[in-house]
């Protein structure tokens, strides 16, 4: 059995920030795919027994059982001593991208996606809502890579695993790096780190066989 | 001149988390008024010289600036020992708690509530939309609550601070806590906590005399 086991899907750039983490960070570490086009994460016994947020990812570590891609990040960044910050300030600014992250790019981003890519008849005043709000987190996650490599420390750290989430999809949400440079060269940065797996090579599309 | 300094209105759910921390932890501070209803927060000075995230609130403690308030309260409660995990558990929970809200909680009822109380002409489709993920959110938050008095321990900490934000203004969003009575009831607790003041009471409305 592997030290760590995530719950996950493909589809998820929510779960691929825990899986590049675990993967850049070399952990034993297993995948168990999540059955969300089907309702999985939103049933009742997922809920009940798995997580009450109905969300995907999901760490299980021998007795913890961790969600909230914010949590699994800082947790396994604790226990492999990778992609931390060195000081009281860059731990700070790692949970304030973290929580930029959550509030304000991936929220937009990944529902916009999923409504214009998955689901294709969402209504057009929400997907224009959620594209401009979208497009607003792309200008400040660009303005605060001018003249810096990664978002919070002189190193990649979880802050950026998090923000990358769904950022290899540009297509998918109808993006092009070349409005954002700097979010473009970032990219490139994160995907030449040793290791590194693009999101749909690296979670599964179906059950284990 | 006060210990701590909060950029704030008593409009901001998000700067009453803050505040209400600072409030009921007996800090020494003083509220410095931004006017966020003639776009003070979203103007280039305001992103260049105090937050690129074009946001309130931004608590100052000497060189320290922070802002994303997920960051302050943490910060508030490590200067402070107050509202606090006491165990490593605690702290991840309250972590999962507050991202809860920053991501699902907070993100869409902050919204729903500006469009519908407060800009009057916004599209119903897109107040349909938030409106319904707001619920969502308060479904999980009800159901977390049952049997429970506080949201992340046995006694109240900075994920209660952070998830009650906007609560108390259901009248502003639609809600009612008859349809959601473990929210109810943990707010009723919340404002009877020694200190306690109501947001509206708490936070300034224009520029200090």
């Amino acid at each position: 059995m592997a030290e760590f086991e995530l719950y996950c899907f493909k589809e998820s750039g929510n779960a691929y920030k825990a899986a590049i983490m675990l993967e850049l960070s070399g952990c034993d570490w297993s995948k168990h795919w999540v059955d969300f086009f089907n309702g999985e994460t939103r049933s009742a016994e997922y809920r009940q027994n798995v997580n009450v947020m109905g969300e995907v990812p999901v760490l299980n570590h021998g007795d913890v059982h961790l969600t909230q891609t914010g949590v699994i990040l800082n947790y396994l960044s604790e226990q492999t001593g990778k992609f931390g910050g060195q000081t009281d300030d860059e731990r700070r600014e790692i949970l304030r991208w973290i929580l930029f992250d959550n509030h304000k790019l991936t929220s937009y981003t990944a529902t916009y996606r999923f409504m214009t890519n998955f689901m294709k008849d969402a209504d057009k005043a929400v997907t224009d809502f959620l594209g401009g709000r979208m497009h607003g987190a792309f200008k400040v996650l660009n303005s605060r890579l001018e003249g810096r490599d990664f978002v919070a420390a002189d190193q990649p750290t979880i802050a950026d695993l998090s923000l990358c989430g769904y950022l290899f999809w540009p297509d998918e949400f109808g993006a092009s790096w070349d409005d954002y440079p700097e979010i473009g060269a970032w990219l490139d940065r994160l995907s030449q780190l040793p290791g590194w797996v693009a999101p749909y090579d690296l979670m599964p599309s179906g059950p284990a066989a």
